[in-house]
């Protein structure tokens, strides 16, 4: 039933689909993240990027950042946001540090 | 410089940002797409999703939604919250698609 993905964009939101339910069936509610599930992705997934920290305090800032309804669950779209922020925020960091060429010379 | 993405989530990061800048560099603004980079981007990267439809239609429609300012091009940002949206919606597709175990059984 499910296709193989043919491009880097499909391989791109199936993973983040798979990503996001290999963590979600872990307990409770299967389509959402628990405070647990959601520390267990960000630590696992992107620990390197997030910096690996040991305390809970970043967890509970995204956790409460997210969880707009306060329900002390991240449903799927609320999870694409934070995706999509730090995406972002990657891609500026990336074109910070990147050496332009021709563009903006004075 | 750049860190070779170490789990699928970080790899979906890296290739929502370096699919966004093989199209974004063609013309113009290197760091937005025109029309042409984003019909060509939506044709060739999720062609199969979208349908492969041959006529302007739809990516009219899309570039409309997404070009908040009204300039004729889309930034990373903008580019993001359509990849947000598709995934969501093929996350509810898949859902839907997959027969419930246990629950929703009268």
């Amino acid at each position: 039933m499910s296709k193989e993905p043919s491009t880097n964009l499909e391989s791109a939101m199936q993973m983040l689909i798979k990503t996001f339910h290999k963590y979600s069936g872990k307990e409770g509610d299967k389509y959402t993240l628990s405070r647990g599930e959601l520390k267990e992705l960000l630590t696992e997934e992107l620990g390197s990027y997030l910096g690996n920290s040991k305390d809970n305090e970043a967890v509970e800032k995204v956790m409460n950042d997210l969880d707009a309804n306060n329900d002390g669950e991240v449903d799927f779209t609320e999870f694409i946001i934070l995706m999509g922020a730090l995406t972002v925020a990657c891609n500026d960091f990336f074109l910070d540090s990147k050496p332009e060429d021709g563009a903006k010379k004075n």
